[in-house]
């Protein structure tokens, strides 16, 4: 039987869109090439590079030390492995607003570090009292998160920033989501804004870059030399990467797409998703819904349970928040037309 | 500047090739679909499952529990997680062969894991007896290979079982390269072979597969169990990936290349691959070179670096092993042809 890929006419809650076009053909052409042998694949290691720089460019980092990641996950996964394998103590811990994406827990069991979660304030944002009770001389890494999953919060980078010095710790910032759009916004989140060492920024959410393509950048090169091992067999002699062979249509369309957008692309990208965003809040706020204000392009809203299941049944892939909410990312193929429809199907179930 | 794609025509040591057209088709129309979202992805999500299945065929295992990862770093990482997750233990190691892929080395660092490497024979096979010496009460995993990195060698993967039943380890078997090639010859390497607990089989090498589509295989579902997370925001509830987000492109990719070539194509393949590795080993020891007997498609032969650093200027894609051979890995898109070209190179050089 032949399967269909996902039409995204009805796809609400993803964090994934559409690649841009250029990203698209770039992908098609790279997808034999493998940036994790750069000897054998030059050209494909070039490119990421030239893609690397591009996101240092995008999140202030002047001479950025970094890879295109898996993902967000990875990204995170290494920031806290770093953190860990440069830390003093016997017993390191990380720090992060309970907001985190689960992440975060992923690589507490993975890398067998004690994970401390900060409750967030009454806008969602990290409580910067709790991450100063929490954080100690064993606290390896804080994290702060810049477009929160479930709600699109930015935390107060620079107050963290303060706090990570204090103890000694790193600051990362998770931007997987938020990366591509905080630029044109007046949050204080990035490498110039703060004294932040590493960052997860994927260019496969916002981006538009094709699937595996995340972004992993870290300010000082000692960050990055933390997480390499010994690669007998290639020519390059070490890796800090996760994984190994990696994709080239990834980092390929990453380039592609950031040359085609940066930065009037993305700029267009944010301000339409983000009028949609404000749109669809009103829209939801007059009908008596109760709205999570969308301060990056993604809304919240306190959808029963039972109507979010019969939008699920009408073919609409709405997922909710751990607490219940209905989440709508307006992602660069969210448009007025969806959310207008999905309005309509609202009022009809 | 246009970069362009890595040409094959002269790549000999890669453990990637050309993917199958049908893969490559695959892999365009699922770009933008997200396995690691299978309530809102559900169609590469079934896609998925069916490659699941077809791997189980592949290794000799009913009802597999697994996915397609993002490689065999992954795949390996994972065995030894699930493995240091389900110990009895506080200080868990692992036993793997000298000869085993760095990822173990990689897994270690990043599981906080010991690894004990135990020296290999005169045929490069793992030493039994040096197994036995180094596992103990706390050894979680004993790893085999299913055709080396570097030399293309079967671990005794039975005997491995009988000593990780004995300290009541589980047994992981990387087969990450010689998985697709393996199941037309002797060898005993699959679940039915012996008490394997868990597989690294990757489609995106000899399966002809785009990247990243690996393979992690376990007999039993309690093992992936020990590998999930909660998702609060998915549909799904529990994530045993190690990524999140991940590529459509590979699975559906994968999928595509093993229906088209399961189980004729693979053994076209292979039995093409092995010729070709034969009547290149023999070409290079009538040369006088000394040559590693390719018992799988891989020829290591002893090539003085001067020679093989004068065949990379002529641009032969061509790496050393960690003693100084050099490699030949005929892959599908290594022609004979090709390696007459080689061969004629290499007495001019």
């Amino acid at each position: 039987m032949q399967r269909e890929p996902q039409n995204f006419g009805r796809v609400l809650s993803s964090m994934c869109t559409v690649p841009h076009p250029d990203a698209r053909e770039a992908a098609r052409r790279f997808l034999a090439d493998n940036p994790g042998d750069p000897t054998t694949y030059p050209a494909v290691a070039e490119l990421e590079r030239e893609a690397v720089e591009l996101l240092g460019e995008i999140t202030g980092l002047d001479d950025p030390h970094g890879y295109v990641a898996s993902g967000g996950t990875e990204a995170n996964l290494q920031a806290v492995r770093a953190a860990r394998n440069l830390a003093d103590g016997d017993d390191p811990n990380v720090v992060a607003p309970e907001s985190a994406h689960f992440s975060f827990q992923k690589a507490a069991d993975v890398l067998g570090v004690e994970l401390r979660l900060a409750p967030v304030d009454d806008d969602r944002r990290v409580d910067l009292d709790a991450v100063r009770r929490l954080a100690d001389d064993e606290t390896a890494l804080i994290a702060g998160v810049a477009g929160t999953t479930e709600y699109g919060r930015v935390d107060p980078i620079p107050d963290l920033g303060e706090v990570a010095r204090e103890v000694g710790a790193l600051l990362h910032v998770d931007a997987a989501w938020g990366g591509f759009v905080l630029p044109f916004t007046d949050w204080a989140w990035n490498f110039a804004d703060a004294p932040v060492d590493t960052m997860a920024i994927d260019p496969h959410k916002m981006g538009r870059a094709p699937v595996p393509a995340g972004g992993f950048l870290a300010r000082d090169e000692a960050t990055l030399d933390a997480l390499a091992v010994d690669t007998p067999y290639l020519e390059s002699t070490s890796q800090a990467t996760l994984t190994g062979t990696r994709s080239g249509a990834g980092v390929a369309g990453a380039k592609a797409a950031m040359d085609a957008l940066w930065r009037e692309g993305y700029r267009e990208n944010y301000e339409r998703g983000q009028a949609n965003a404000e749109w669809v809040a009103d829209a939801l706020e007059s009908r008596g819904y109760g709205v999570v204000d969308p301060v990056l392009p993604l809304v919240a809203a306190d959808i029963p349970r039972e109507e979010i299941s019969a939008l699920q049944s009408a073919g609409w892939r709405v997922s909710p928040t751990a607490t219940g909410e209905l989440r709508i990312v307006c992602m660069p193929h969210v448009t007025r037309e969806m959310l207008e429809e999905f309005l309509a199907d609202l009022d009809s179930v």
